[in-house]
């Protein structure tokens, strides 16, 4: 009998109830869309760009080189996930028809009265929406020339985002890469959004620091630093105010005991 | 005498002086850092993710393929202006030395007590740096392992991305393009940011929608619609509520008046 092969499968049935819960998170993340995408390679990458902040329901309404596209999968890199339930429509009327609320993404005023939303801002609204049970969704135009004026009268609102107007080139995965993190960053306090943070060990208090100046002042004493005598006090008192700004760790000011103590031990071996 | 030309010389004149203003600008801006590059593309994908924010200072360290660089300039789009001033340093030292205070990108946890910033606190301690004179940098590693501890090193905090721990997979154009996006951000308000933003159009008044709400109920009337008597009151007041959702427009009211004329002139032709 195998035990490696058991344990996995009785790893599965336990995991079941959780990958239940987490494909119901899933639901609540924004869909993609994107409306007769040129390039496979560009599918690919903004597969990529959403699997990197947890988006993973893209829709392609006729992409021009047809579906499945083994250079959309090679651009994906490792966002297989994305890709294999990538579904396809032939009009954009299908591929928003669940949706709740869906913005459109475009780079220039449209002549139309619809309001224009920061990334920030619709990031807020679209998860104000999925709180309440909606499904929103964005939809991001050709390569060529975007989204035309129907398909943006299809959207609530219009999305844009704050690129330099002397230098507006932003691709596909590019404009859903910066819509995506800012999905993630509104679901979530910003420092539990990163991956690592700040290594959280003890700081050194007074006494510690204290020490540390008592050690180097001491070091400093026995090679005559302090001249002349008279000024050893504002000396004492400005390197102390030195000391203070490294706002150090206790084993930081332990590594820095050593090095007062190893030169200490230098000057020593140099008088000896 | 092609007086074109003449003004196109005189034009230029004028706006001498802010240009040079502009450049000073462009000094407050952080300056990017490719350590190692490999690919030529990812250096030109970076310059254009970077000239969409506004961000023109771009340095490398050895890139492996050389310097000037076709795929490079390719890559670029048109961002040639980035392209153009980029300048190559033999060591990580030489290219940050004239900073006064670098971040380096990781997307793992090093075993430094350097402090973790996430890209919105890591812009805004930057404008507050450069607010202050100094000149900031961001440092990036190469595509397959990042910077090494030493890199990291030299610099005064870690910047790192909000990514899915499950899938981080961003390239250096992507991780460019976020903290460059970050940078923009922080100098500006949000609404000011945007390429564009909603039409600003004089929103109907009260009189404009009760005449509308007027407007509607008489067709409906002409029709019978609101059947039983007794419940007219009820239904209008139901109407209106519907109407006053649309926060609509003077001129999208003027839209709707016109469709209800011309549902009642239907009606007329069609019991002529």
């Amino acid at each position: 009998m195998d035990y490696r092969l058991l344990d996995v499968s009785i790893f599965q049935n336990l995991v079941t109830p959780f990958e239940g819960k987490k494909s119901r998170e899933d639901e609540m993340d924004p869909v993609i869309i994107l409306v007769e995408p040129q390039l496979g390679e560009n599918i690919g990458t903004a597969a990529r760009a959403m699997a990197n902040f947890g988006v993973t329901d893209l829709r392609l309404v006729r992409p021009r080189d047809g579906w499945p596209s083994e250079k959309a999968r090679n651009a994906a890199s490792r966002a297989d996930h994305v890709i294999s339930k990538t579904r396809i429509f032939e009009t954009v009327e299908e591929a928003v028809a669940d949706l709740d609320m869906v913005y459109a993404t475009t780079a220039r005023q449209r002549d139309m009265l619809k309001t224009v939303r920061h990334p920030v801002e619709a990031a807020q609204i679209m998860r104000q929406t999925t709180e309440k049970g909606g499904k929103v969704g964005i939809m991001f135009g050709r390569e060529r020339w975007g989204l035309n004026n129907d398909e943006v009268a299809l959207a609530n609102e219009i999305l844009t985002l704050p690129v330099d107007p002397d230098f507006a080139s932003l691709n596909i995965a590019q404009a859903v890469l910066i819509i995506c993190y800012e999905w993630r960053m509104s679901g979530q306090d910003r420092k539990e959004s990163l991956p690592f943070e700040t290594p959280d060990v003890p700081r050194a208090n007074k006494e510690d620091m204290v020490r540390l100046f008592g050690h180097l002042e001491e070091a400093l004493d026995e090679v005559g630093f302090f001249r002349p005598p008279e000024k050893r006090e504002h000396m004492v008192r400005n390197l102390r105010n030195i000391l203070q700004k490294g706002d150090w760790a206790e084993q930081e000011v332990r590594t820095l005991r050593g090095v007062i103590a190893a030169l200490q031990r230098r000057h020593e071996r140099h008088h000896r």
